[in-house]
């Protein structure tokens, strides 16, 4: 018999998420199921992209596949610097640090600010993510209920009264998983203000910070700069999610912290990952304007029209933001995860219980638009609907 | 001012190897540096591997950069499988799972069983990356002092002086760095019957597995296979440190935790990376036969003659396996910090201080032997002897 396993290893519960993504890997290419499930991006990353890595490839491979610094490539850092900068928050490169994804940069942005016993504020729903690192910080998550009759907003009186003496920071996601919304812009100024009064760090989780259909990004780091740890990731917007790459941006000495973790769990970033997201950015505007944003934004039309034509009894808001219809099931007949399971097992479409992401997610179903075809949005649509009807 | 910063962070200290990379990467191009310093391959890797990353990018960009499930893709875990099982080290691909390079796989092995104020075994010196993931933990790494007179073996009369009731675990790593000892078959057996009758876990740090010039190889999972996770890399024996790739292998039961605790540290390995890992295992015994062992070899008798010829006042064990000299210094004026700083400072020549690998380090400097060409390895000990002699 084997030794027994840390609290950390028994107190975080396996990613449901993740878990589907296993099952899915599993049933191969089984070309029957249509997933509305994970939150992969469905376009191929630019052609730009691609051939930089492989160019640098058969340029030398030797280079192509070094060791890096901790903290990145000092030119891809100034990149992401300038574009912050541009985009209205300025930020200097020394600021920066690649991380494994947004995931390795809310994990070690976690393990940098806190300690055993403190705890964070986040929405419920939001995503499935948080828990998982704070248990692993013997931390604890404090959820905030915010209610679709407000558009799903963190605002600061829900943050107010949520804070405790033993709080250390407040997670604030938006564009939201599941619910698309987008912070506004008060809130996001109000929740600011509250970090630096009671001194308190923000994660911002700006992974679909360029996934935006209507209405704009506003970033926490620009007012609270030196309470703010902001994650990104290269994920969704350049589509190269296999490749594990984001990056972190705060206060030098945040930063710096960081960095030093990140030596001992990542080592350094992935160098070629790195020369990706380097050419990314001679391609970045045009890619989302002309690819990325269109195409899903049609695609969220194809799903809110046939959901508002077949499921009449289900009830949603239009997701500004990211992936995701967030759609409440009206009192059906089935818990929200006995339906997704028996929906993937009777009909063969994979959608995600929205209990996953908060008490407040209970009796909903996320739905991902992006990842199909329009023509499989319709027909996974009509097979939720004679699901329903059936039950 | 920004809030404080965790415990965690504040209790671990930056990597000295990693601040040298920074450091050698800021140097950028100066041709005028010979590097003793990193821990990194000289030669490039298979061009079967490179094919085949290219390949997958040319074929089908979008699949060649898309998410897998976190524990691996099944195909890639059967050749590790496979691999493991035909070196002697039986091994299903359920007890396998991906990490982001050696480096994630001893940060989430060590997650997955320590608990805070738990105390893990370590020799002194070795290897500089176990203090900063078990303060990360907030566990504590007991030491084992082992002496060049006993070829630095870790032996079971040393562990079981060091054990009390707080050991959860003990690291080995064979071949060791910075010694380059292999582990005598003997005392790994005796470990896994203490690691058995205590009740404790082995980590065992096979990093270095396939770079050895005499001698073989002992799997501690064969011995305690209830005991033991094993880490391994693909960063030194395929030449593809950049690419962030590595493995855990040990008890179902654990391997699922450590799946279970990656979800939220780095979501799943990089897919392009598992592209070349598999690739590997078709050229793996001939590369590692016809380039990687004879080049190595042939650098490390390089530096041996040289060190011989040159330093002769320093003492050191010839290193049997992995990439590097550990030199005692013999009383030099200088401590050796000062002696690195100073070396680098006036020659040009990276070498890194032996106490950061341990009590027992001080007054030793490690030099890597694989990083530079035979030429440079000669100019490189010529200008340490010169160091030397005007100290």
């Amino acid at each position: 018999m084997s030794p027994i396993l840390s609290s950390a290893e028994s107190s975080i519960i396996e990613s449901p998420i993740r878990r589907i993504a296993q099952l899915l890997e599993k049933a191969g290419a089984d070309p029957d199921i249509i997933s509305f499930g994970g939150g992969a991006p469905s376009l191929a990353p630019p052609k730009e992209v691609v051939n930089a890595m492989i160019s640098s490839l058969k340029k030398d491979a030797f280079k192509a596949v070094s060791y890096t610094s901790t903290k990145g490539l000092p030119s891809l850092r100034e990149k992401i610097a300038g574009d912050l900068t541009r985009s209205g928050d300025a930020v200097e490169p020394s600021q920066i640090a690649l991380t494994t994804g947004a995931t390795g940069g809310l994990f070690t942005a976690l393990e940098d600010i806190i300690n055993p016993g403190e705890e964070i504020v986040v929405s419920d729903p939001t995503y499935v993510g948080y828990e998982g690192p704070a248990l692993i910080d013997r931390a604890k998550i404090r959820r905030v209920p915010v209610k679709k009759e407000n558009d799903f907003q963190l605002t600061p009186d829900l943050v107010n009264e949520a804070i405790t003496k033993k709080t250390k920071a407040i997670i604030i996601l938006s564009p939201d998983n599941p619910t698309g919304r987008i912070q506004k812009k008060k809130n996001v100024k109000g929740i600011a203000d509250i970090a630096k009064d009671n001194n308190l760090w923000i994660v911002s989780d700006d992974t679909y910070k360029d996934i935006i259909y209507e209405g704009s990004h506003t970033y926490v780091h620009k007012y609270a700069p030196e309470n703010t740890i902001t994650a990104c990731a290269f994920s969704k917007s350049s589509s190269l999610p296999g490749l594990r790459l984001g990056y972190v941006y705060g206060p030098k000495e945040a930063i710096n912290g960081i960095t030093k973790l990140s030596q001992y769990i990542m080592l350094c970033p992935n160098k070629l990952s790195q020369t990706a997201a380097e050419s990314f950015y001679s391609v970045k505007d045009s890619y989302l304007k002309e690819s990325v944003i269109p195409v899903y934004k049609k695609k969220r039309e194809v799903m809110g029209e046939m959901i508002k034509k077949h499921l009449p009894i289900c009830n949603y808001v239009k997701p500004h933001g990211a992936f995701y219809y967030f759609i409440d099931l009206c009192d059906s007949k089935l818990d929200d995860e006995e339906f997704c399971n028996r929906l993937l097992e009777e009909r063969k479409v994979v959608a995600i219980p929205g209990k996953y992401f908060g008490n407040e997610g209970k009796g909903h179903i996320r739905l991902t638009f992006v990842s199909e075809s329009e023509k499989r949005i319709e027909e996974g649509v009509l097979k939720i609907k004679d699901f329903m009807e059936e039950l």
